[in-house]
């Protein structure tokens, strides 16, 4: 296959890239650096004939109909992933999300690729009343401009897979963890511990429940998804059976770089407006398709903290 | 109240416009005359004293701002509301939809209004597999354009009633009849069986069914929802327990105006590409509130012809 990646040198993008690429495949690139960096993508550089990468925005769309001249998918990864600065900004998630994912699309159409693989997320459930939450419970309501960028995109991409022949992949996940991530609470711990070993201020009350899941995993479940389900439109919620408090999280970060520290919380059951008190997926559709997380969140957390010192190291060199 | 409207020379503004004029309320209305028309405000240009009008977009923020200082609501209106031709020109929706959507919360934000009207549509429902669909009918897949970009605007006024502590009253409507009604069907078959009394080409096979409502129906639930529903946001579906077929329809208009001409239909069931099946709408939830429709969907074609008649006799004149 001949892929095409935004945001391939973010989080999600690098790692993905680095499957596609192991498993053969050619990787098209496309990435502003604005949140990912040359260093997620050293190891696909290393590919020279088999990826190539343009630092460009995906607003820019000339750029990206010539990049995906000839590509099999196109997996539309960019995104502004801050939920929680949101409402300092509430432009950002228009234009980097919902504007973006449009043009892409447009850029798609203009190339001729009619395959697309969209990251959406669980938090377009709002704040749901089913627990694990299906794919298909009750038409929610939006409470994070986060949220509401990618349900229009989701919106746009299934507009176009009936208006213009289109099929998608639409992928609403957890939170995620793993190598290269550099967010979420698991980061925010790790720096706070760093700066100040003795104490631990939690965002919240520290009752929020969370379910993660693996970026392997995840990037599995795409894999699988795109191999195995053939509809128009084919939407999966992906993450595990499991959950742990921001409690157990913190002290799992705190226990394994090996600190004890005292830990601080807010009154507010949330750490901020619009933060989903608990985003817990029903996952049956995706493992119907024999798919299944090989990882635990707390296994998750520790190849998470692997990572951040493994970089932190480097740094110090 | 002071009332802000968006869009107020179209046919559902200029009619809300008139009500609330007719009920001692002031009216500050906003348009680009693009698809509206000074005709239609002709009766609230009379109370010079209560209406305002500015001609501007409402992707110029700034004009907006200043119109909306010491309003109590806005009633967001203005939308592009050509469902059929979306294909054509994919950004139209984006642009005048979600961004002007987007546009107006922002002003609304920077001049302090904090309660939202907005007329979304039941296109948002996709393809339903639930008849008459409740408002939380399961997480549906857009199919048009126009449901996505209505969908869109939906999700930023809940993010803003979560994030800035915003009222929102969304309603989800069917088709719209009634008087200064210049879209759709019924004014499609009337035009054609002027320029041919003896041959009415109809769009799709005839079978589809179409519920639709008075725009006067669909302005008192608008009023009824605004002063008995009190969430922070409020959605309701609008529409009539009725429905006619396409078919009925094109019959209907034709006996109104004393034709009898043969009636062509398509092979294919849909008239257009994301054209809905059916907008059949539960409407249990608003009905709760001591709402229901004065008028048939025949009595409101009939006046929809009355007026389409009415201004060709003074275009002739």
């Amino acid at each position: 296959m001949r892929c095409f990646i935004t945001g391939v040198a973010g989080f999600v993008g690098s790692n993905l890239a680095d499957r596609l690429l192991a498993e053969g495949h050619e990787v098209i690139g496309y990435d502003n650096f604005s949140t990912g960096s040359l260093e997620n993508i050293r190891n696909a550089l290393t590919y020279s004939q088999k990826f190539k990468c343009s630092k460009a925005d995906i607003l820019n769309r000339k750029d990206m109909v010539r990049g995906m001249a000839g590509c099999d998918i196109v997996f539309h990864l960019a995104a502004n992933a801050d939920v929680r600065y949101g409402l300092e900004n509430p432009a950002k998630d228009l234009e980097q999300n919902t504007e973006g994912t449009f043009s892409v699309l447009e850029a798609m159409r203009e190339s001729g690729v009619k395959r697309i693989v969209f990251s959406s997320t669980g938090s377009v459930y709002g704040k749901p009343d089913i627990f694990p939450t299906p794919e298909r419970t009750p038409f929610p309501i939006q409470n994070s401009l986060y949220g509401a960028s990618k349900l229009a995109g989701e919106g746009l991409i299934q507009a176009y897979c009936e208006g213009y022949d289109f099929q998608s992949w639409i992928f609403r996940f957890v939170s995620l963890l793993g190598k290269r991530y550099r967010k979420g609470f698991v980061v925010d711990f790790y720096k706070k511990l760093k700066a100040d070993p003795k104490t631990l201020q939690v965002l919240g009350d520290g009752t929020v429940k969370k379910s993660c899941l693996n970026v392997k995993d995840c990037i599995d479940a795409m894999l699988i998804a795109i191999k195995k389900s053939n509809d128009k439109v084919n939407i999966f919620n992906l993450g595990t059976d499991e959950f742990l408090s921001v409690k157990d999280c913190a002290q799992k970060v705190a226990s394994y770089i090996l600190l004890k520290p005292k830990f601080n919380y807010q009154e507010e059951k949330l750490g901020w407006v619009g933060d989903s008190p608990f985003i817990y997926l029903n996952c049956n559709k995706i493992r119907a398709l024999g798919w299944k997380p090989k990882y635990t969140i707390k296994e998750s957390i520790e190849e998470t903290l692997e990572y951040l010192i493994d970089q932190d190291c480097r740094n110090s060199l």
